[in-house]
C-alpha cells in the first residue's frame, strides 16, 4: 500500500469534516455553503495532484487524471458530500476520499489508469434535504427535472433552484444539458448496516440498490379533548391511532420477510410535541413520516397497499383522519453484473473472497445506473450504521479497499 | 332569574377571556402576570358589589358577602383562572363567573346568604404549568409543602416560588400559614367530558373526583439507525417500541373497562420530532408523556404495574430502555355526600332531577375535600371537552344552575 493512498484518505476526510454546522456529529446540507466549501477542499486536494478540475452546471465536481487509452469511456470513482443534519464522518466523504486516494496512489507508482480516472463528487445525495432523490447524479446524467428544480429545502423553504443559483449553479443550464456521456461508475461507500460488522470483513461489492417509497408529511386529525374528562369510546386520539398503524405495519414487515422478500419499515419522525400538545389533553393532531425500502418495486407497492388498509381500518375505528400527503419514490436499481463479477474476479485472484450484498440504503450510484452508466459500488466496513454521529469506518478498511481496486484497474476497467 | 346574575356572567367571562397570551384559544398560565391580570378583574367586580376583598400569602382571591350567620362556617364558591396552552374560555373561568353571579343575584334580591359567601379565585389548578397538583387550593388549606415551592413551571425554568414571589406573593408565609378555617367549598366548573351534552342536561352534581398517576417526562432510548441499511433484527426502534406499549396498553384499559373500573389511559405528547429525527433515521431517542386516571387508587397502581410489565418485555423485545422519570400523583377525591345529598334534594323540590356523576378531571374541589373541607362540584353542560380552543358552555345553562343554587341556598347551607 503506498504512502500517498494513506495520507490522502486521512488529508481529504480530515479536511472534509471540518467543515459542518454546529451541533452533534456533521450537518452538510446540500447546496449550502457548507457543502461548497467541502467541495473546494477537493479541488485543492486535485490541484495538489495536478488532476484537471471541472465543474458542471449543478455543481457536481470532476478531477480527471488521464488514463492510456484516452478515447475509451472514462471510470468516474466517487461519492457525495452533504450529510444529513447531525450524520457522521463518512457517509459520502469516505468514497469521495477512497476515489481521491486511488488517484493519489497512482501517481505516486506512476502508473496511469487504463482509461480516464475521474474523481467524482456529486452534490444534494441526502434527500432529506430537499424531497427528491439523487439531485446531483441525476443532473450530471441529464435526468433532472423541472419540477426537481422548484422542490423547496425542509430548513430554509427555498427552492432547489435558489440554492442552486446561490452557490454558483445554472439551473437553467442543467434543463438544458443532455448529461455526460455514459461511461463507468464506482462508488466506494460506507456499508450502514452491520452486516461487514458481523462478517468480520473489510469491504464487500454491492449487486444492487434498495429503492424507497416515502411518505415525508403525513398528518393525522382527531379529536381533542380532556384526558381525564373524555370517555374511551368519545375519543379520536391520534396518537393510539398511530401507534396501532405501527405495530401493524411491524407485523406486516415480518410476514413480508418470512417470505423472502426484501423491505424495511421506518417511522423516523412522529411530532405530538406542538405547543398544543399536554399530557392532561387527549392528543388531536400529530404529523409523521414513514419511510418504505425493498429491492422490489412489487414489494413497496405491496407494503404500500398494506399501510392504506390499515389506515382505512384505524380510520373506521377510532373516528381519526389521516393525510398521507404526497408521496416521493425512488426504483429499486440492479448494479452492473459484467462490473461486479470483472471486480470480483480481480479481487479473488489477490486471495480476497469478496462478498456481493444488497445495499439497504440508496446511493448516486443507483441514478447513474438509471441512466445508462455502467454503475458498481465498494461497500467498507462501519460500526454504528450511518446517518448519525457514531458512524465509525475504520479508514484502514477504506485503504484496503482502494488498493485491491488499484491493483484489479486493469483486469476490471480495461475498455 | 335576576337581571345581575346573567349580567355578571358576560361582564366576567367577557372581562377574563379578553386576557390571553397570543395564539388559537386561551392561554393564561399559572402564576404568571396573565394570570394576575385574570384576578383583578375578580378584584374590580367583587369592588363593584362592595364585597370585602382579601388576597392570601398564595394570591388566591376571596371576596366575601357577609350572611345572615356570621359566625358559622363560610361557604366559599369559585375556581380558578389559569389554563392549559391553548384552552378554552371556561374551564375555570365558568366557576368564577357563577360564583361572582351568585353573590350579585343575592345583593340584588336584598337576600342575604344563610352564611357568608365567598367568592373564591385559586391559583394555579392547571398541572401542566407546574408538576404538582392544585397549588393554589393546597396553600389556601395549609396544605402546600416545601418541596412544592421548588418545583419549576414547565416553560420558564423558574421555581414556583420565585413566579409566586414575581406576582406578590410570599412563598415563605405559605409555608407558615395553618391555611383557612375548614368551612364548605362548592366549585361550578364545565363537565369536561360529553356526558351532560348526551343526556341534554345543562347541569350535575359530582360525587367524587378521578385521582391520577402521570409520568411527564418519560424517555425511551434506542439505537440510531440508517433507515435503509439497518436489517430488521438490528433494530432498537424507539417509535416501535412507543407503539407496542400504547396498542398493550390499550388493550389492558378496555379490559379493565370492561371489569366495571374506572380508567382513561392518555399519551398526549410524543417527541419524536428534534433536530436529529429524519425519515431516512431508525430513531434512537424520544420523549413521551402518560396519564392515566382514576376513581380508584387501587385501579390506578395495577395500571402502573401493567404498564411496567408490558415496558419490561418490550425493551427484552426491541433493546431499547425506557426511562419513566418521576411521577406525579393525585389521590381519588369523594366530594361531601352530605351536601350533595343536600343540594340534590334542593334541586329536586324545584322540579329539577339533577345527576349525580364523576368528574374524570382533578379540580381544586379534591383539595378542599382532602384538606377536611365539605367540598361538592356541580357540573356545566359543555361541547367539545376542555383544555383546547372550542369549549362552549352555553351560558344560559351556568345561570340556570346558579340560579337554581341560590334558591336552594337556605336549604342546602344553611348551618
Amino acid at each position: 500500500m503506498t504512502r500517498a493512498l494513506t495520507e490522502t484518505i486521512d488529508r481529504v476526510l480530515d479536511g472534509v469534516n471540518a467543515i459542518s454546522a454546529p451541533g452533534p456529529g456533521v450537518t452538510r446540507p446540500s447546496y449550502d455553503p457548507l457543502e461548497s466549501r467541502a467541495h473546494a477542499v477537493i479541488a485543492e486536494e486535485a490541484g495538489r495532484l495536478g488532476l484537471t478540475v471541472e465543474r458542471d452546471a449543478a455543481l457536481n465536481l470532476f478531477a480527471r487524471l488521464p488514463g492510456r487509452d484516452r478515447r475509451a469511456p472514462a471510470l468516474y470513482v466517487g461519492s457525495h458530500l452533504d450529510s444529513v443534519p447531525q450524520g457522521g464522518r463518512y457517509d459520502g466523504p469516505a468514497g469521495v476520499a477512497g476515489a481521491m486516494a486511488l488517484a493519489a496512489a497512482l501517481i505516486e507508482r506512476d502508473t496511469p489508469p487504463p482509461v480516464d480516472l475521474v474523481v467524482t463528487v456529486t452534490r444534494a445525495e441526502e434527500s432529506v434535504w430537499f424531497p427528491a432523490s439523487y439531485i446531483g447524479s441525476r443532473a450530471a446524467t441529464g435526468r433532472l427535472r423541472a419540477e426537481d428544480l422548484a422542490v423547496c429545502r425542509a430548513d430554509t423553504g427555498r427552492t432547489l433552484a435558489d440554492h442552486m443559483r446561490a452557490e454558483g449553479g445554472d439551473p437553467d443550464a442543467v434543463l438544458r444539458g443532455p448529461g455526460r456521456t455514459p461511461a463507468t461508475f464506482l462508488e466506494p461507500h460506507i456499508e450502514q448496516g452491520p452486516v461487514l460488522v458481523e462478517a468480520d470483513e473489510p469491504f464487500a461489492l454491492v449487486t444492487a440498490i434498495r429503492g424507497g417509497l416515502r411518505y415525508r408529511t403525513a398528518r393525522i386529525a382527531g379529536t381533542w379533548a380532556h384526558s381525564g374528562g373524555a370517555p374511551r369510546h368519545s375519543r379520536a386520539d391520534v396518537v393510539f391511532a398511530l401507534a396501532d398503524v405501527i405495530t401493524a405495519m411491524d407485523r406486516h414487515w415480518a410476514a413480508i420477510l418470512a417470505e423472502g422478500h426484501d423491505l424495511a419499515v421506518t417511522v423516523g419522525r412522529v411530532d405530538a410535541a406542538g405547543p398544543e400538545h399536554a399530557f392532561a389533553k387527549v392528543p388531536g393532531a400529530l404529523s409523521f413520516c414513514i419511510d418504505l425500502r425493498s429491492n422490489d418495486t412489487a414489494v413497496l407497492d405491496r407494503a404500500d397497499a398494506v399501510l392504506r388498509n390499515e389506515i382505512a381500518a384505524v380510520e373506521a375505528a377510532r373516528g381519526v383522519t389521516f393525510d398521507l400527503g404526497a408521496p416521493s419514490r425512488s426504483v429499486p436499481t440492479p448494479l452492473s453484473a459484467d462490473l461486479t463479477d470483472r471486480l470480483h474476479a480481480a479481487f479473488g485472484r489477490q486471495g480476497r473472497a469478496v462478498r456481493r450484498m444488497l445495499s439497504g440504503g440508496g446511493h448516486d450510484a443507483a441514478a447513474f445506473a438509471q441512466a445508462g452508466w455502467t454503475a458498481g459500488m465498494l461497500f467498507i466496513r462501519n460500526q454504528n450504521g450511518s446517518h448519525n454521529p457514531d458512524e465509525a469506518m475504520d479508514r484502514a478498511d477504506l485503504a484496503e479497499a482502494i488498493d485491491a481496486l488499484a491493483a484489479g484497474l486493469v483486469e476490471a476497467c480495461a475498455p
